[in-house]
């Protein structure tokens, strides 16, 4: 029998009957010969609940507490789930973090795994029984609990899938999986069979926030195989994967877009070495990511600078570059409004020239103005103005036929 | 410094308001220079509603994943006090009965605990914290969480306090002390300062329901002197210990009614021995306890017996009893209506006659028919109509002056 890790996310456990519909699926799955494991998340609102309970009494909560506290919601819903199995007759125990051997660093509230032991799953697997762990939270070598940050169960999942060797890894979500762009802006958007942990961490750091990447860079570096899929019907989902059989002949698979950015123009900046170098380091300090990032010379001598963040973290990017100009002596500094990224994302295009041609035209025949270019080895982005960006994703889905042709 | 533990259950933090309030009176006992551990319950309703979810995925929920899901409720109430200790500068730091080494027998939603650790609470203290301490789990030797039941968050209180040697332990609840008689019936009772345990046993196992008699066994066994005093105000409680002062001049230290029992009567059972025994070992099996027993002689060589059950037993002590006449081949079960069972509780009466006779001339010259009768070494109970229970309280109140003098 093959192991099958299966991961239920908070909406997919919300409420009673979601919780029942969920072990009749694990039921099935086990009725089709898979052992199972289940990582199971807190019921939606639960977190948010216990984290305004927090800061209602604190407003800065001390993170060892508010580890002990969230840790509750992931508990609460392996008993019930463990519960709702009994009740259909399917043989269940549930594991916290802790007992599951999930070991982590002392980092509350975004604490990194450092080993699993798996405590005695593979013995109550042997015994026939579905074990059901708690997602995101671990426990320190000294018995502390840890949670892991957003995205936290589907890095149990992964991991535990990775230590106990298991043939799949299930991602439950409210998505059926990853699409060649979001089908709600792209009519003739197509569910991808497979995808490379590289095209999902692009098309997941954007728009389609299927997954956090966090989790995707544990899989590819561990090499486990997962499939992100709904857990509101049986239709198969997307399939990740390190190589995907038609690597060779798809260029682009998807196109992601992400409408929350600002760009941040630097203006008359002193054109000597570190420069940029300075700007940067202040951004970092202010924990603000920077995106993508354009650099020329302008005339007289000055740089321009251009980059574009986060609207989250657009008033902390304007007070770190502020406070540097200042230290130079010279430069002005612009927020736009918000602007929006379109990618189109693919491992083929490594070996593949025009791409970059190909959506430039596409977008320039459509009227769209391209304010910043920037690329990587399986991804072109555009910033453009946010009002075009739903045509964007459609001239760009055209562009490379994602909709036409059988893109797995 | 000394050590104290205070015990705080589910009423005292219910919401966020109560535990800021907790906080404070924590906070309060720190400045008058003692080191303190807490003890939580879950808030008030917390656990019923995760019991009615477990019940509602499954009517017999197995006792492990119960375990798993009800140690939620007090996880989450630590973790809360720790943040409101914080929010008004108090070091503080919570441990889950794991975490605090409370090691338990296997026996789910009913365990015992066999040795309680204390994990580093030890350390915690010297480094000036309080800490705060899940009540009513435990972990077996294994790793699994369990639940000690009913009033199981006292017994880690005083559990603690016998373990970690503390000078005196509080138990906070929503009365303020041990009284003479229920002051809602009889006007004049009075708040006892001291109590010993065996008084509090049979004051506590009655209508006064301030803890459960398994908590006032182990601290009588481990010697832990303990406090009942309320956490809705600052008056002092009531003490209870093995010995008290005043306990040569005080003979009946309380009056205890308890009005939910009903009178099981057998008639024409064959007076041979060996009758009794196997009535109540049917009784035993069916899980029924049993309270006031008396057995005499009638007429024509039968035996008749009777005696007293809580009237949730009723049923189940009807259908035992029925069973055992029908294998005796003689005999008539009756089963009265409800009936009260009125007490007359304390150490004193040990050395003193005369308690038994006081008490029924008072009875008697109200008009108060007696039914049935039992004494123990330090108690006289007897069963009347339970429309006159509370005349009864109040004539015995009087007739050992317990509101005019000071008892303790």
């Amino acid at each position: 029998m093959s192991m099958v890790v299966q991961k239920f996310g908070g909406t997919s456990v919300a409420d009673l009957d979601r919780i029942r519909r969920v072990a009749r699926r694990i039921k099935e799955t086990r009725e089709q010969g898979h052992d199972v494991v289940v990582v199971v998340s807190a019921r939606s609102g639960v977190t948010n609940r216990l984290v305004a309970d927090a800061r209602a009494l604190y407003p800065n909560p001390d993170a060892r507490e508010l580890d002990m506290l969230l840790a509750v919601g992931e508990q609460e819903t392996i008993a019930l789930m463990a519960l709702a199995l009994h009740a259909i007759g399917v043989p269940a125990v549930s594991r916290t973090g802790a007992q599951a051997e999930i070991v982590t660093d002392p980092e509350h509230t975004r604490a990194r795994i450092v080993r699993i032991g798996g405590g005695d799953i593979q013995e109550q697997i042997a015994a026939g029984k579905v074990v059901i762990v708690a997602g995101f939270q671990g426990v320190t070598t000294i018995g502390q609990t840890t949670t892991f940050g957003r995205g936290g169960s589907d890095l149990t999942a992964i991991a535990l899938a990775s230590a106990l060797n298991a043939g799949l890894c299930q991602i439950f979500t409210d998505v059926d999986g990853v699409y060649t762009a979001d089908p709600r802006v792209v009519a003739n958007a197509r569910k991808l069979g497979e995808v490379t942990y590289d095209e999902m961490l692009e098309l997941a750091s954007m728009g389609s926030k299927v997954m956090q990447s966090r989790s995707v860079e544990f899989a590819k570096k561990h090499g486990v195989l997962f499939e992100v899929r709904s857990s509101f019907n049986n239709n198969p989902g997307t399939i990740v994967k390190e190589e995907i059989s038609s690597m060779e002949d798809v260029v682009v698979r998807g196109v992601a877009v992400d409408k929350n950015q600002v760009k941040v123009a630097i203006s008359d900046l002193p054109d000597q070495p570190g420069t940029a170098a300075r700007v940067f380091q202040n951004l970092a300090d202010a924990d603000v990511n920077v995106d993508m990032i354009v650099q020329n010379i302008g005339r007289g001598g000055v740089a321009n600078l251009t980059f574009t963040v986060s609207i989250d973290d657009a008033y902390r990017a304007e007070r770190a570059v502020g406070s540097v100009i200042e230290q130079f002596g010279s430069g002005t500094v612009s927020i736009s409004d918000r602007i929006a990224k379109v990618s189109v994302v693919g491992v083929g295009m490594r070996s593949h020239s025009g791409v970059a041609a190909s959506l430039f035209t596409a977008l320039a025949e459509t009227g769209i103005n391209i304010q910043l270019i920037s690329t990587s080895e399986i991804k072109i982005s555009v910033a453009i103005d946010v009002a075009r960006a739903d045509d964007a994703a459609r001239v760009a889905h055209d562009a490379f036929n994602l909709g036409a042709s059988e893109a797995t």
